[in-house]
């Protein structure tokens, strides 16, 4: 990479891609500039520190990449909005291989093409390790929706795979501890599916995007901590309580997976992190939409509760944890 | 920092801090929401990493925040944008003192306020080391400024402190290389201007923001990587060549810490780095508005050149080199 040097390479991950229409102006300039047709945006960032967030020998450089967007996408999403444009910073060691780069901007963009929007700037820099860090811009197409708008007998439902990237975290991880240069092939066969959806979280943007105007959403969250983590901030914000129907989240999938690692894989849906799937808040007179799935209940009180009890020892990500 | 938590982190810094109108909604939910009255609104992203961009031993935790805040914000104004708002992305140690987070807060904030704009959301994650991603985004209120507008016949003119910075920067690296652990006190007290500037540059967004609409400016740009490479951007951008005039450029207050420290300090003003100064240019036919001073002429041709000769040795800063 130092040879290329920053502009070098900022040629180069920018090479052949398309602007997506809402970017007015692309990088090259001081800033982009990016159409807001209804007279407001929603922004959002996240960054991502490898070997805390990523690690380069579990995550190719192009699930990396769209792991990036989709996360901060479906921040997006959650509010109601349609991504318009995403800026990324990229810090990275100057003896990262190009390859590495272009690999990684590839998937940047691949997952940017999902959400409907385009790269429109950035910024490269050195540094020790691989820092990723993604602002996502949308277009409030309706009123923002919420944290704090759930009312005492709404409809608790999600859209999305919920504990699938928690399971295969601990597939990753047990096969690693057993063989840590060579993870245990057995395993990583076994639980492909939960390893993929870990490594590369699809966020069902059209359960949100699609929603007829009908359909009366009260509050709405991206479930990246964990559901019952993100879950208390609508019940918080909105001052209710909320209960889920254990029943009613069991993912037939990952029973094989927790049996093999010994986990009870209603932990992995209730805090395994990283889902980026959606957990909203519906009137109960209204039909669920496609895609969603009814899973509790929304209650006056606070706090959330699994069949009407606590769940203890379920903490969700917590950064400084 | 970790007995905190992330959301005890979240609520330190946001504690007591007043939003500007143009933010709809601030932080605490999914995503911020801006407004964007022009239909439009322009990005920008930068990522500062720990002794590469800053030093804790050079800067304090505040000055830290200005300078992240006050580069981005000067994106932002180099294309003719007023600052509606920054998201702030945050790596730190978890053994981080959690006054020092407080600190770089009130920095961002206080060049935030500086700026017109306030700190809208962000992001804290646990990294081996300091870095700040800070994007700023803005509200066009004229057509955008863009690099590439310059035609023959223009002038050249510059607004702020040109090679403070990298005076200052000398000046600290000869002090520290004195002595490491006790920097000379002696330079540091005889050039404190110029060390000042390198630690919080103050961008003059006053020089762009209050251009009255009658100003014929046909290209602008943030002087950060050093004056002759900026605006060999606009060279390259407009398809023109610019000549600068090296006794315009002088700065009188730069030559004592040169001779102290053995360098011509035109050589800071070419290509210090980190200004954070505005160039820019006029038709000929304008009259300089205040805070401008005239220090070339766009010709026909390519490339930037000092006194009718190209400049070697001098390249500015880049982020690979």
């Amino acid at each position: 990479m130092g040879e290329l040097g920053e502009f070098g390479l900022i040629a180069l991950v920018n090479a052949g891609r398309t602007q997506t229409p809402g970017v007015l102006l692309g990088p090259g300039d001081d800033a982009a500039v990016i159409a807001a047709p209804e007279g407001r945006f929603v922004v959002t960032t996240d960054m991502l520190v490898q070997d805390r967030h990523f690690r380069t020998d579990w995550s190719s450089a192009h699930d990396i990449g769209r792991k990036a967007i989709a996360q901060n996408a479906a921040d997006v999403v959650a509010m109601g909005a349609v991504p318009s444009a995403f800026v990324v910073g990229l810090g990275c060691p100057s003896d990262t291989p190009v390859e590495f780069v272009r690999e990684l901007a590839d998937g940047l963009w691949a997952e940017a093409g999902r959400a409907g929007a385009s790269i429109a700037g950035g910024d490269m820099v050195r540094s020790p390790l691989l820092i990723i860090s993604v602002t996502a811009c949308g277009d409030p197409r309706r009123a923002p929706i919420r944290l704090s708008g759930a009312r005492p007998g709404d409809v608790v439902a999600v859209a999305g795979k919920l504990g699938w990237s928690g399971a295969g975290l601990a597939v990753l991880s047990a096969a690693t501890a057993d063989a840590p240069d060579a993870p245990s092939a057995d395993l990583l066969t076994e639980f492909a599916e939960v390893v993929a959806v870990h490594r590369v979280p699809q966020p069902p943007y059209e359960a949100v995007l699609e929603l007829p105007d009908t359909v009366e959403i009260t509050a709405l969250t991206d479930v990246s901590d964990g559901l019952l983590a993100d879950l208390g901030h609508i019940a918080e914000s909105s001052g209710v309580a909320i209960d889920l129907t254990a029943a009613a989240l069991a993912v037939p999938e990952l029973e094989a997976a927790g049996k093999a690692l010994g986990v009870n894989p209603l932990d992995w849906i209730l805090a395994g992190g990283e889902d980026h799937a959606f957990a909203a808040t519906f009137t109960d007179s209204t039909d669920l939409p496609e895609g969603w799935v009814r899973v509790g209940r929304v209650r006056a009180g606070s706090g959330v509760t699994v069949d009407g009890a606590p769940r203890s020892g379920l903490g969700g990500w917590e950064s400084f944890a």
